[in-house]
């Protein structure tokens, strides 16, 4: 049927899926969405039902312009306006997926970015998970949800960090968004957040004085694996 | 039949059940319960007997009153006046659970409340989750069950904490006890004061100068989930 | 067939198999065994095979007078002169268990005692897990694994402590080992022991000053459950 | 079909099976080879399919002395350069396994040597789990993965380690290697390092001042498995 956006929510469906699979997701807490930009839409989980439970005909389409719902009868996810900010914040997020995942949501409790402390981590970031500064009580009693997608999203920018190359974020006392190509790829990066969050930890119990890597070592690692001179994977 | 609570032991069965698959049970340490209010009784866990194994025949039915056994063959879980008192204290409790599980057991061991360092705990505690005194020799030797009860209450009341507001508590040097407007909600709340433990656990081994979120967050949470202005879930 | 401790063996098998299913083994490093004192036997899982893949027919039944094999085609487990040492000095063990667990051999490699931090270890040990002093280097020359046993002994006895309020050890830099009716009780020991090691663990972590718990609420909890006074289980 | 080592890539895929089922991969990082010195080649995992979905159709076969392809068309694992410098700088290695297990990483993250705490480590290693330095610059920006298989063999030789008593090394930064027999048995190896690993680091948790074992009980563990005076498993 046209305009019902039937594919698009299978898709987020399944990703939802897997955020429970991958042990993401801490009591119903997290949700994951993918954007269509020809169609001006996201469609996202809506609030309150189990990421393992979700199937495309609960999932909500949200228009990318005003955020109103375009298709479903259920109420979207309450983080609903922190997707759309993210999408409109940054043209290459495909998808972007929330949890409180446990080692990555401790470290957003502690107000701290991720180190990068090894090769697993420069897999996936060229540098620190970053992490958002707090939100303000005017912010936190305002339009809470968009403005903390606005904190994100000060993070990144031409004076700030690249969205590709920093593909996540802690939300201060809150837990980590990411975001991919699409919803599943975004799925996939939560979840190495979360290792790079556990190695972290681990690491630092076992050495507090561990020094993120160097320079040479992040560059290599990552430029395996993304741009140009990638040669990781079958090409 | 008139007066065998079938109902009511069956809830309770599940919700015994659903404390071993929540995987917050330790040894056989674990037990759920409900009231019936208006026939005042509540049923409860059998002594000895594994949450995951239990069934509707095995679940015994108390008076609320008294605290005799009003149905059932099996000595009821030994922690039955501790559910007892609760029930007796908090009016809307419905339901009661206690677990060892390890993270909010390990507070518990460390007399120290669970602090309030994210939006997580928010989401479910306006503040933390608190301890209780350690009981005297004289509590100890005497009603020890009830007197486990007994400061419990002590943190809550018109001087003290809402039990809506911080519905768990840590026994010192015992565990967590919870409680929801039935037993499969207050093993809900178990599970989430797990997670709220683990996380703390982890964020003060990040960062041990963590501080509780501003009131501003904590109440914005709280009330998204509870109360009036909640806008979480499905209308 | 006479002579055969069909029914012997067949129980120790299962009792190795559960201490597979219980996660307390760790590459294959794991071994139950129990005792016929009738008969002047002990059936024990053979070396180097996993213990959930024992059966029956598997395992080796040794005397115990002289440690010889007196059933069985496989060489027994290395650990078995230990276990001979326990029962030889422990007449009220029926079964002992020796695993490789993670936290408790943690406990074991920094030569620390388990404390008793609240009624999880309350309600099985009277008092901490102790642990042995280490072998003297001619005690590993010599014969290592009886040796083993001896320093487990010294623990215990007239002026030592009691084998049934303290029914499990950690030999220094190696590892628990715990006793019980039977096998079967023996492995529920041992897990019993890693939750308290894990417990102890993040309770320290949590409040590195924590002390153990007091002589009133240990010997309420110990008694609950042991001895005249228990008042836990079905009658 | 002569020169398609079918029997070698069969076994090379069970043994990536098995990296994964032991829970030592993370994020489909992780690849097992095994070495055929008779034919001059080994066979390993292609680069970026999991090691849970490989089979030996999948599998790539490499030639000691050159690198190049030998058999298959897909892309050979991005780590095949250093399993390549093992295998020619280890007689006696048949099997290699590379992981990004969560403690052994750790551990790597934290360029610090896994000291020797206990017999389980004792049992596989006679010393700690070395790590190597840190690769130059000039390493990292040319034959990166070669330059890895040059740090960890300059741990051994004449001057330095037996690659039979440390039979894996971290690489600072990055993670374990470990090798045996053959591919099957250097992931049981690459799974008692993660087990050492996380011993290890509680053990440090509950005493930091926990020394390495002494010198008795290290040789008498690792030869109680190892060489002519081995007594453990069945002969």
């Amino acid at each position: 049927m046209p305009g019902d956006h039937a594919e698009l929510r299978h898709l987020v469906a399944r990703a939802n899926n897997e955020v429970a699979t991958a042990g993401l997701v801490v009591h119903a807490f997290g949700n994951a969405s993918q954007v269509d930009r020809d169609e001006g839409v996201f469609a996202i989980k809506p609030s309150g039902i189990p990421c393992e439970e979700v199937s495309g005909k609960d999932i909500v389409v949200v228009a990318l312009d005003d955020g109103e719902v375009v298709w479903g009868d259920n109420r979207p996810s309450s983080d609903t306006p922190t997707h759309r900010a993210i999408y409109n914040g940054m043209e290459d997020a495909g998808g972007v997926v929330h949890t409180h995942s446990r080692f990555a949501t401790a470290w957003a409790q502690a107000r701290t970015a991720i180190p990068c402390l090894g090769t697993t981590h420069a897999d996936h970031f060229r540098g620190p998970v970053p992490v958002t500064r707090p939100l303000t009580d005017d912010e936190i009693a305002g339009d809470y949800e968009a403005n903390t997608g606005r904190v994100i999203l000060e993070l990144y920018g031409p004076s700030g960090l690249d969205p590709d190359e920093a593909p996540g974020a802690l939300v201060a006392s809150h837990g980590p968004f990411s975001w991919a190509a699409d919803a599943t790829a975004a799925v996939r990066m939560a979840a190495a957040i979360e290792v790079m969050a556990e190695l972290a930890l681990h690491t630092m119990a076992i050495e507090p004085g561990t020094r993120p890597i160097e320079e040479a070592l992040l560059g290599r690692h990552f430029s395996r694996k993304h741009g140009p001179l990638a040669y990781y994977g079958q090409p």
